[in-house]
C-alpha cells in the first residue's frame, strides 16, 4: 500500500458548519473506503478572537485523539490573518457567513493557499468569476464547497441520468424544494441583507445546484446555461427573500425544472422528483444530504439505494480536493469553476427579479 | 315539497364531454340531494351533420328513459343555428373545441339563449370580455362551465381557506399539477393551434382555476389579481405548449402558487398540495374531479373528507345555473364573469412568454 497523499488544513470561521467539516476530515478515511488521500488539521482561526478557537479546538479533541494522520497540536489563532501567514498550511476551509467568503478567499489566495469555500461561493458572478481568475494566475487550487455533489449516491445518480442508457425515456420536469422553517428575525444572520441574508443563498442554492448535477453537463444540454425565470416573496422584516420560485428552462432538454426554497416553510414528502416518461427519481429531504435515492420505474416496484453517510459527509469534497491538489490541478472536475459561475449567475438573475441588494459587500470585485 | 325549478337544456356539439355532461343532467337529482331544481333535455345539435345528433340521442336512451324530469323526445338537430332557433330550449350548453366556444356563445347569446360554456371559456381574455358584456346587456345568464368550482367538497374546502378561522396557519405556498400523456400528433385537437391546441387551455386551466378558488376571494386579497411569470416547453410537433410552469404570486397573501401542466407527463402523488405553517391540504389526481381532499395538520393524524360523486360531477354546475336563471342572475357568485376573464388574463400572459398563438380565430372579438 502506497502513503496516501496527506493534505493540511486551515480552518477559517469557528461557525456550525466548519464543526462539522473538522470533524468530518479527522475521520479515518478508510471509513469511507478511502486509501490515496488523508488530511491533518493544521489551524483554526476566528476572525473576531483566539478565545473562539481555542474553544474551537477543544470541542473537536475527541475527534483530533482518534484522528489517524494527525502530526501535531492544532494551532490557535484570532484573525485570519495570522491563520494565513502559517507555512504549514496548504488549504483553507471558509465556513464564514456568505457575504465574509469573497473578501476571505481572496486574502487566502494572496496568501498562496489552496482554498476550499462554502456554498453559495460570493455575493454574486461577477466575485465568483474574479475568485476563480485570479487563483489561476496564482496556479492554486480553488473550489466551491458543494459538498452534496461529492456523495457517491449523487455522482452515481448523475452519471445515470447523463448516461445515453438511461432507462427513463425523456425528462420531462423536475421538481426540487429546500426549506427549513427559520423564524422571522431581523437580527438572525439568514434575515439580514449584510450577510447575504435570504432563502436563496443558504437554502435555495441546494434546488439549483441539484438541476446543474443533473442536467448541465448532459451530453444533450452541452453545457448550455438554462433560461430562469422566478417569482420571490420578500419578508416584510428586512426585504430580503423570504421565498423563491425558480424555474430553470433547460431548452436543448426540452425540460422544466422548478426550484423552490423559502424559510417560512418546510420541505414536505420528496426534496426532489425527476419526471421521466417511463420512470421517476425521488429523493428525500434534506437535499443537502441525500441519505437515499429511489428509482421507480412506471408498474415496477421502486428500488431504493441507500447510503451510509459517515459523518456529516462533507469529507468527501475534502477527498477531492485533496486529489486534485496531488495532480497539480487548479479546479476539480465535479465542481469546476465554470459551473459556480453559472450558478451563481442563476442567483444573480432571481436576486435582480426580488429586487435583493446584500449591500455594499456586494459591489467589491477586485 | 314544492316543485323545482326546471331548465330546458340544448347541447351544442356531441363529443365526449357533452356526452357526460348530458347523462349528469339527466340522473335524478335526489341522488345529489337536490330538489329545488331540475334538468329536461330538449335538443342536441352537431355542428357537422343530423346523424351525429341522432346518434348521440341513441347512446344517452338509457339515462333518458330513467330521467324524472324528461318532458318528451329529444330533438336532433344538424346545425347550431337551427338548434338555436328551437323556443323550447332555454339554455345552451357548449362543449365544442375552445376554438369554437367565442363564436358559437356569441351566436347562441344573440338567439337569447342562457349560455353554459365549457373551459376553457374563450381563445383569450378580450373574447371573454365581450362575451361578458354581450350577455349582461342582453339580459342573459352566461357561466363558464368550471365544473370542478361546484363540487361540494371544494366549496366546502374554498370556505375553509378563506374562513378567518383557518387553522393552517400563514398558507405560503401551493402547488398544482394536472398533466395527462397525449402522444405528439400534429392532427391531434390538443397539438392543433387552430383548435385551441396545448396543454394550456385543456390541462393547464385546472391547475390556474384551483388557485382561484382558493386564494382569489380570500378576504386579505381582496380580489387581487396574481402576479404571473412562466415558463413554457413548446413542442416541436406544432409549436403550441407542450408544457408549462405557471407561477402566480398573490402579493397581499405574501405566497406563491404554482401550476403545472404537460401533455408529455402525467400527474405524479398529490395533485395539489397546499403548504400552511401548520398543516397541508393534498388532493389527489385528477384535478379536475377531485374525489377526495385529506387535511394534515403536522403532528396530527391525517383527516380524509371523501365525496361521492354521482356520475361524472358536472351535474352540480347545472344545478347552479338553473338557481341563478330561476332568481333572474345573469352570472353565478361562484364562478362569476371578472373571474373568468382575470383567468383568461393569466393564461393570455402565459402564451405570450410562450408565443403560442391559435390563429386567426384569436383575434375575431365582435
Amino acid at each position: 500500500m502506497t502513503t496516501p497523499f496527506n493534505l493540511k488544513w486551515g480552518i477559517l470561521a469557528t461557525g456550525g458548519i466548519s464543526h462539522k467539516f473538522t470533524k468530518d476530515i479527522l475521520a479515518p478515511p478508510s471509513a469511507r473506503n478511502v486509501a490515496d488521500v488523508s488530511h491533518t488539521l493544521v489551524a483554526v482561526a476566528s476572525s473576531s478572537s483566539i478565545d473562539k478557537a481555542h474553544a474551537f479546538i477543544k470541542d473537536v479533541e475527541p475527534e483530533l485523539k482518534t484522528a489517524q494522520f494527525q502530526t501535531g497540536p492544532v494551532k490557535p489563532y484570532g484573525s485570519y490573518a495570522d491563520l494565513l501567514k502559517d507555512k504549514e498550511v496548504q488549504i483553507v476551509y471558509i465556513g464564514s457567513p456568505h457575504s465574509d467568503h469573497y473578501l476571505t478567499a481572496l486574502a487566502a489566495l494572496k496568501a498562496g493557499k489552496h482554498v476550499l469555500c462554502e456554498k453559495a461561493f460570493t455575493l454574486n458572478a461577477a466575485q465568483t468569476e474574479h475568485l476563480c481568475k485570479f487563483a489561476k494566475s496564482q496556479k492554486l487550487f480553488l473550489m466551491e464547497a458543494q459538498w452534496t455533489r461529492f456523495f457517491p449516491n449523487i455522482l452515481q445518480l448523475q452519471s445515470l441520468i447523463n448516461s445515453p442508457n438511461a432507462p427513463f425515456g425523456h425528462i420531462y420536469r423536475a421538481f426540487a424544494d429546500f426549506s427549513i422553517h427559520v423564524p422571522a428575525n431581523a437580527q438572525h444572520r439568514l434575515y439580514d441583507p449584510k450577510q447575504g441574508g435570504g432563502a436563496l443563498l443558504d437554502l435555495g442554492v441546494y434546488p439549483i445546484l441539484w438541476m446543474f448535477i443533473l442536467f448541465y453537463r448532459h451530453p444533450d444540454n452541452a453545457l448550455t446555461p438554462p433560461t430562469v425565470t422566478a417569482s420571490v416573496v420578500n419578508t416584510p422584516v428586512t426585504g430580503v427573500d423570504e421565498q423563491d420560485i425558480v424555474v430553470l428552462k433547460w431548452d436543448k432538454l426540452g425540460m422544466q425544472t422548478t426550484c423552490s426554497t423559502s424559510l417560512v416553510g418546510r420541505t414536505e414528502g420528496s426534496a426532489l422528483i425527476v419526471y421521466g416518461e417511463k420512470g421517476n427519481i425521488l429523493v428525500p429531504p434534506p437535499l443537502s444530504r441525500p441519505s437515499s435515492y429511489t428509482v421507480h420505474m412506471h408498474g415496477e416496484k421502486p428500488v431504493k439505494h441507500e447510503l451510509d453517510i459517515p459523518g456529516q459527509g462533507m469529507h468527501w469534497e475534502a477527498d477531492f480536493s485533496a486529489r486534485s491538489i496531488a495532480k497539480g490541478e487548479l479546479e476539480n472536475a465535479i465542481m469546476p469553476h465554470e459551473e459556480s459561475v453559472q450558478i451563481m449567475k442563476v442567483m444573480d438573475e432571481v436576486r435582480k427579479i426580488g429586487g435583493v441588494h446584500y449591500g455594499e459587500l456586494e459591489d467589491v470585485v477586485a
